[in-house]
C-alpha cells in the first residue's frame, strides 16, 4: 500500500514526523497528502528521513549534482551531495550522465539520507546511444531504465510524461527562439519526431503507475518542453504541457501513486505569478517544483543570483519546491564551491518566500535582537555560512568590539542605544 | 536658473542626451523634469555625465563606498569607484567617514565622472564629536557642511529633512526592534531629543533649498527612520517619515529643486509593492530610491544577493534607483571585490525589473540567439562578468568546442538543432 493510499485511511508515522517538523496538525498534513497536494518521497529501499513538499509547508530546495560525458568524479559527487546537505538542500538530484552512472547514485543512496531524485531517461539514452543513436532508444530502454532506479531505491523521478506528439508538432511549428532545452524534452521530441511514434512514457502511462505503486517512488512529472529563454516562456508548447500533466495527475492520484509537476526554467519576472497560478488550477494543487525560474537570460556566472530572484516569487506565490541554480549554470559543471552558493541562495530565496507567507520568522526575530544588542557572536548563529561571515568580519577588525568597520564608533545602533530611550 | 525651472519653458541638452540614451521622447522627458518625476542629478562644478533618474526610464544603480573611523584608504576608494563605473553603476556615494573626508571627496569628484552624492551631516557630526559629542551639532554645522559639499560639485545630498520632533517620539515610544540604523536617522534623533529642539534642516528647510538652487544640487530625502529588521517593516515612524518626505517634495518643486526620496531598507517581500505604491502616491511620483530592501534579516555574507531580490520586485513596481547591497552588508566595511559583487547584483535586480517592464530585452534576445547556434564567444559578449564566465568555461573544458562540460554531447540545445526542423 503507498502512503499516499494509506494516508486516506489512516495516519502514518512519516506524516506524523513531518507534521511535527514542520509544526501543522497531524490529521491536516494527512489529508493533503491523501489529496495528493503534499508528497513525502520516499522509497522504502533507501528510507531516507521523510521531507514533506507542497501546500501549506516550508518550501523546500533540491541540489542537481552528477557527472557529464566530459567530466567524471565520483567522490566530488559525493562531496557535492554532502555540501548540499550541510548548508541545508532537501533533497538531491543525481543527474549523472557519465562514467559508471549506476555506480554514482548507489553510492549517493548509501551515503546519503535526504530524498533522491534521478532522471532516469537518461539511463535508457545514454545505452541508446551505445549502441548507436538516442533516437534508437526503445520503449523497453526507458521502462528498464526506471525500474533499475526503483529497485536502487530513487526516492523521486523525473519522467517527461508530458511529451507528447502534439507537443513535438508545436515545438516544430512554434518558431521558438531557443527551442528544447530540457535534456529529457529534447531527446524524447527528437525521438518522437523521428520515429513518428507517441511518447511510451505518455501512451503507457499506466505501466510507469504500476511501477511507481510497486516501488513506491514519487513521480516528477518533467516539464520537457519548457522555454530556453524568457522571449520563449509560458507559450503554447509549455502550457500544451503543462494540460497534459495536469491530466496525469489525476490519473496518478486515482492509482495513489504520489506526484509533483515540474515548472520553468526562463520566465520574466511578470510571468511567474501566472506560472504558479496556472499549474496549481490545471494541475489540481499539485506540489510545484521550479527550476529557477530565471528572470532573465544573461546573467551566466551569477544564476543563482537571477534564480533566487525569480524563485523567491515563486515561492511566494505558492511553488512549493525550488531546483537550485549554481553561479556555473550555462557555462559549466558545476564545481563544489559552485553547489554549495547555489544551495545558499536558493535557501535564501525559499526563505523570503516564506517568511513573505507568515512563516519561519524566528531566526529573523533573533537576529533582530541580536543586532539591536550589538552580540556579534550570537548574529553569526543565524547565516548561512557562519564560518565566512566570521571570517570576513575577522579580515576588517573594528576598533571597538561592540561595532563594526563599516561605521565604527559612529555606528547608528550603538549610539541610539545610548540616548533614544 | 535650475534644470528644473528650465524644462518648465524649454529644451535643454542634458534632456536631450538624456532622452535619446533611453530612448524616449525629449519633449515628454522634458515634462518629466519639469514635474519632479524624473530628476538629472548634476552640480555644474562636477558636471558629470546626465543620468535621468524616475518615471519610464531604464532604472539606475548607486554604489556606495567611502572611508570609515577603523579603515581609510583613498587609494581604495578611488579603486572602488572605477570598479563600480566599470561594472555599470550609475551614480556613486561617498560616505567617508574616517580620515580626511574632504580629500577623498574631492579626489572622488576629480576622477569620477558619473554624479556624485553624499550625506553631509556626516561631515557636521564628525566635526561635532571632534570638539566632544556628536549631539552638540550646531545648525551651521549642519548647513555648513552641505554648503561645502555643494561648492565642491556634489551632484545630490542625502539629507534627513523628514526626521522630525514628532518622528523622535514616534520611535521613542515604538517599541521597535531594531530602533534606527539609519547613521543620519539616529544622529538626528539623537540630536532632537537630547536637545528639545526641532531638526533644524526640517525647520530650515527653505535655507536648504536656496542652497540647492544656487549651487544646483539635487536633493535626496533620506530615510532617517527606515526599519532596521523586516519585523519593524512599514510601521509608524516610516509613515509618518515618509508624508513629512510628500511635503518637503512640494516646496521643493515650487523651489524648483530637483528631489528624490529614499525609501528601505529591510522589508518581507510581501510588504515591498504597498511600500513603493505608497511612495508614489505620498510623494506625488517623486523618483524613489531604495535602499536594497532585503527581504530577510540573515543574509549577512549575501545580502547582495537578498538586496537583489527585494530590488528587483521593488524595481518591477515603480523603484527608480537601486542603492547596491554588497556581501560586506552588517559585517564590514566592503573590499573591492565586494564592492563589484555587490554592483553586479544590484545591476542584475534592476535588468530583472526593467524586462518584467517590457524594456531592454536587446541583450536577453542575442543572448538567446547565441545559445541557440551555441556560439559562446557571442554568448560572452552580453554577460555581466565576461572574464570571469570565460575563465569558469575554461577550467572545465568540455570535449566537444560547441557544448559545455554540463552535457557535453548529450547537449540538448545540440541535439534538437540535429533532429527538430
Amino acid at each position: 500500500m503507498t502512503l499516499m493510499k494509506s494516508a486516506r485511511t489512516s495516519q502514518t508515522p512519516e506524516i506524523e514526523e513531518v507534521a511535527k517538523k514542520e509544526g501543522i496538525d497531524p490529521d491536516r498534513l494527512r489529508k493533503l497528502i491523501s489529496t495528493g497536494r503534499v508528497v513525502i518521497p520516499q522509497n522504502p529501499k533507501h528510507s531516507p528521513k521523510p521531507i514533506g513538499i507542497g501546500e501549506s509547508l516550508i518550501i523546500k530546495v533540491n541540489a542537481n549534482l552528477g557527472s557529464s560525458p566530459d567530466h567524471v568524479d565520483i567522490n566530488e559527487e559525493l562531496e557535492k551531495a554532502k555540501v548540499s546537505v550541510e548548508y541545508g538542500s532537501d533533497t538531491i538530484m543525481d543527474l549523472s550522465t557519465g562514467g559508471d552512472i549506476d555506480l554514482i547514485r548507489r553510492r549517493i543512496l548509501k551515503e546519503i539520507n535526504v530524498p533522491l531524485g534521478t532522471v532516469p531517461i537518461y539511463q535508457a539514452g545514454l545505452l541508446a546511444a551505445k549502441k548507436g543513436s538516442l533516437i534508437d532508444m526503445t520503449e523497453d530502454d526507458m521502462f528498464n531504465g526506471i525500474e533499475k532506479h526503483a529497485k536502487d531505491g530513487v526516492d523521486f523521478m523525473t519522467v517527461h510524461c508530458g511529451v507528447t506528439m502534439e507537443g513535438a508538432r508545436l515545438i516544430r511549428d512554434s518558431g521558438r527562439k531557443v527551442g528544447v532545452v530540457s535534456r529529457g524534452g529534447s531527446w524524447l521530441v527528437s525521438w518522437i519526431l523521428h520515429n513518428g511514434m507517441e511518447n511510451p512514457l505518455y501512451s503507457n502511462f499506466d505501466y510507469l503507475l504500476e511501477m511507481a505503486k510497486e516501488y513506491e517512488f514519487t513521480i516528477s512529472l518533467g516539464d520537457g518542453l519548457r522555454p530556453g529563454c524568457i522571449a520563449d516562456a509560458t507559450d503554447a508548447p509549455q502550457l500544451q504541457e503543462l494540460i497534459v500533466l495536469g491530466e496525469l495527475v489525476k490519473r496518478a492520484r486515482k492509482a495513489d501513486v504520489q506526484t509533483m509537476v515540474e515548472g520553468p526554467g526562463h520566465v520574466p519576472l511578470n510571468q511567474i505569478e501566472a506560472n504558479v497560478r496556472i499549474e496549481k488550477t490545471v494541475c489540481d494543487g499539485a506540489p510545484f517544483y521550479v527550476l529557477g525560474p530565471l528572470p532573465t537570460d544573461i546573467a551566466a556566472g551569477f544564476d543563482h543570483l537571477a534564480g533566487a530572484i525569480g524563485g523567491a516569487l515563486a515561492g511566494y506565490y505558492g511553488a512549493d519546491f525550488l531546483c537550485y541554480v549554481t553561479p556555473a549554470e550555462h557555462i559549466s559543471l558545476p564545481t563544489i564551491d559552485d553547489v554549495k552558493q547555489g544551495v545558499i541562495g536558493t535557501k535564501i530565496a525559499a526563505h523570503v518566500a516564506d517568511l513573505a507567507r507568515g512563516k519561519d520568522w524566528e531566526r529573523d526575530l533573533k537576529m533582530a535582537e541580536a543586532r539591536k544588542s550589538l552580540d556579534w557572536d550570537e548574529m553569526f548563529k543565524y547565516v548561512f555560512d557562519p564560518k565566512m561571515a566570521k571570517e570576513k568580519r575577522k579580515k576588517s577588525k573594528p576598533k571597538l568590539e561592540d561595532t563594526c568597520s563599516m561605521c565604527g564608533d559612529v555606528c547608528a545602533i550603538r549610539l541610539a542605544n545610548e540616548l533614544v530611550r
